[in-house]
Order: C-alpha cells, then structure tokens, then sequence
C-alpha cells in the first residue's frame, strides 16, 4: 500500500471500549473518518474550508475487517490513501496498526460530492477546481 | 417529584457499555436527551417543530448524580420534569430507575432558547406562544 | 429477503446526528448491533445469556451502504436475517426502512464465537448446543 | 486555577457534531474521561496500571457548564485539576478553551475507588499506596 500521506496517530479511549474490554466495533468507522479528515489536512485541502464552499461529502458506503482487537490507551497509527476519485466520486482504504506494525484493522468508504443546499450532486472539477485537481494527483493508479 | 409524563422507557445498548461492564457515564447525559425530547413530544410540542420554526434550544448545564450502575439489556424507565420556565430559560430535572424502581441516577440541564440563524437569545412569548404557553402550565411551582 | 424476525424499530436520536444534519453514518453500524441483538432475543436466545455462559461474539467484518440519509426523530424499521451459520461463524443482513418502505441502508456483519477468558474460537456445537441448533434452524438456505 | 499538568489538546471531530452545528453537549463529558486519564497518566500513575492492579475508579457526578461552542475541527485546550482525594474518593475541575484562551465549559467529576470484583470500596491508602502518596501530593489545597 502506498500512503500518500503521515499516518494519523490517536490512543483508544477508555469511553470506545465495551463490555468485552475491547474498542467497539462501531469506532473504528469513527477512525477511519478521523483519518480521512487529517489526510486531507494534509493535502492543503481541509474538510471544513470545503463545507465553508458549500458542498459536503456524505459516505455512500463503509467496510471495515477486523483483525486483532484494540483495548484502552493503546496507540494506533491509521495509513489512509485516496483509492478513487473522479470529481463525483471518491473512495479512500484505511489501515490501522497498533504495536508499531500490527495491522489491526483495514476497510473502505465511498463519498460523493453533494450541494450542501440542495443535496444535489456537484461535479467538482467546476465547482471547487483546486480540489479537484489535488484529487486527481492524489488518486492512486492515476496515468495522466 | 411530581412527574408531567409518562415516563421514557429504553434498554441499555451493547455499545453504550465500557470495560468496567456497565453503561459508560456520558451515555445517560444521551438519556437525558432522548428522555426530554420524548416529553416534550408528549406535551404536543415536538422539539423537531420547533426547530423548523428556527428556534434551537441548546444545553447550557448539565448534571448527573450516578447511584446505582446500568448494564447491557438492563430497561430502565426515566422520568423528566420541566422544573423551570420562563420563555427565556428552561431547566429539566430526570431521575432513571431501573428493576421497576431502583433509583440509578439523577440529574438535570439546563436550556436557553436561540435563534437558530443568528444564535441569539429569542423570548419564546413573542417568537413561539404556543410552546410558551404549554411550557407556563407544565412547570412545577407555576402559581400563575 | 425472508425476515426471520419482527423488525426492530426505534427513533432516530438528536445526538445522532452530526452537521449535516442527518444521522452520521457510524451509527447505522451500531444500529446494526440493536437489531441484530434483538432479533436474537425474539428467537429465545438472548446476547446477554450467552455472554453468561462464558461465550462472546466479536464481529470480524462490517459494511453499509447508504442509500437515503435518515434524519432526527425519523423511525426505522430494521430487519435483520442470519445468513450464514456453522457453529464457528456467523453473518446477518441487515434492511433499514423509513417512512414505512424507503430502503434507508443495507449492510452486513461477519461474527465469530469466542470463549470470554482464553479469546480462542469455540464450537457452539460442543458449547452452546441449544444455540447451534437454534442457529441452524435459522439460517437462510439450510437443506438439511 | 492552579493547573498540575499539561493541558490536554485535541481536536473536535466531525461526528462529534450535531445538527445544530456545535459539539453535542455529551461528548464534554468523554473529553474530560480524555483529559482525566492524561493528566493522570503525566503524573506516572496511568489509569490503565491502576485497573490492571484490579482498581476501578467510576464516576459518582458529573457536571458541565457550556459558554461557548466548539465547533467541527476547533482545537480544544483542557485543563485538569485534582480538586479532592482522600484516598476513597476522588474529585477532578476542568477547564476547556478554544481559540488560545476563550473559556468554552467547565466542569467536575467525582469518583469512588472499587475493587473490580466485588465493586467494594476500597481505601487506596492500603491498596495501591503508591497513587495515595501521588495523590495527596497533587490535590489542590492540601495543607499536611
């Protein structure tokens, strides 16, 4: 895998375990979106200026397999790589490791561009260009 | 405690556990939530119609006095009391029993009522009469 | 989809939601988790009585897929199927409705069964009889 | 406010949000957890250890005041204070800024020492002398 950006670090919570002493299922799509954002930060493209514009970018799907549990304090290192993208679509892939090189979790989510007023679908390469471009020389697999 | 409903009924979620086994604490500041927003509905003013008149009530303080822990699949009945009311300010008292009448915990919050565009204060007498009528007749102590 | 099943219906909660103003999409999977444990209770099996025993049933695979945004105090009706099981392992389906029939989301979860201290896998045949036989009679698909 | 340890930073996330735009009021309360167990853990008495010693330290109240709102992507500066501990209990005061110095909320949380088995109370003094010691050299106004 490649990662086309710093790793995003974060500890488990004590209040994202559960009853089996473990991280709940449910928070590593909190992660993975935790990482998106900082991954995007880090591109010079934040979320929040993006929304300011006036288009947000609902998940359209998620997955998640999980591989060895995450408990309470432990640090994970969260590898996010933008999979696909076309200006109306996007996809990133996700890798959480713990233990400096345990890979604990992995999954996907898919993203389309909306109008944040109308809830309409907005291509990208008109409405916010600098994204767009930024996508595209992110994009894994790009040939041109 | 005079009680101006009936009460909210739910069962503990797998997830709202933590590692000790029982319900995490900030979860029944969630309760508390779901428990004032099911009143309010009962007293035929539903928090969601409100909000599309342009008036958000947001939480200015919040307390909770933990008794007696909750755990996974346990149902616990709480009870929501607008203790204070004067179209400006609100207050809601809760108290959430578990086992048909064990006492789990109390607490209250704390309201005020803004516009939601501006985020300024709005005086419910002139902006929504109808909820600041309902709210005089439900609140305890009112003696006119 | 055959449901095996009465639905599980609840209200989306105002915490919930996020800034778009619709539920954030790592609820769903936790929604999942409410469904899928009650639709466990209604065959007479319950989580919680099974974790009694000693066994736990972490998931080892989640995915959604967001169809149409769910949004404060909306009902859904959720249906859930076991559609694998072999005493090993386990998988459900997942059908979230709104508005009595709007296909909300879809997804699925991949489980394992766990002994609570060692965390090795355990055959619910040799430990769990009744819920091995339960299982089977549930599943979609079984021939014999 | 005498402060005893680096404040804890972090940054609000995304679904942290709600709809009307702000942090939900109840992730306040897992942000002080947060910033409890760093402070904690700076002071070389990691809440972790302490459970693993078969301690557990639940919440007995909690409160928060919300001046402020945090909004998506702000980061948060808290800082934490050991306001009472006498070896069974415990009290903890937080502040939390934003933008370098605006006061967003405050708050306490109080605590009880239990043995995780038999969820007895137990003296910290006997137990786990070590945190007692830290304890009292940390706890704001301790005269002896």
């Amino acid at each position: 895998m490649m990662h086309s950006a710093a790793p995003y670090k974060r500890r488990a919570y004590y209040y994202e375990t559960d009853k089996m002493g473990i991280v709940h299922h449910s928070n590593y799509i909190r992660w993975f979106e935790e990482a998106r954002l900082d991954s995007m930060g880090q591109t010079g493209l934040n979320y929040g200026s993006m929304e300011k514009t006036g288009i947000i970018m609902p998940v359209t799907n998620v997955s998640c397999r999980y591989i060895v549990s995450v408990r309470f304090d432990e640090e994970v290192e969260i590898f996010t790589k933008l999979s696909y993208f076309d200006g109306i679509r996007a996809a990133y892939s996700y890798e959480i490791y713990k233990d400096g090189g345990i890979l604990a979790a992995c999954g996907e989510s898919g993203h389309c561009f909306l109008d944040e007023i109308t809830r309409m679908p907005v291509s990208l390469k008109k409405k916010y260009p600098d994204f767009y471009e930024e996508g595209l020389s992110l994009v894994e697999g790009r040939t041109i």
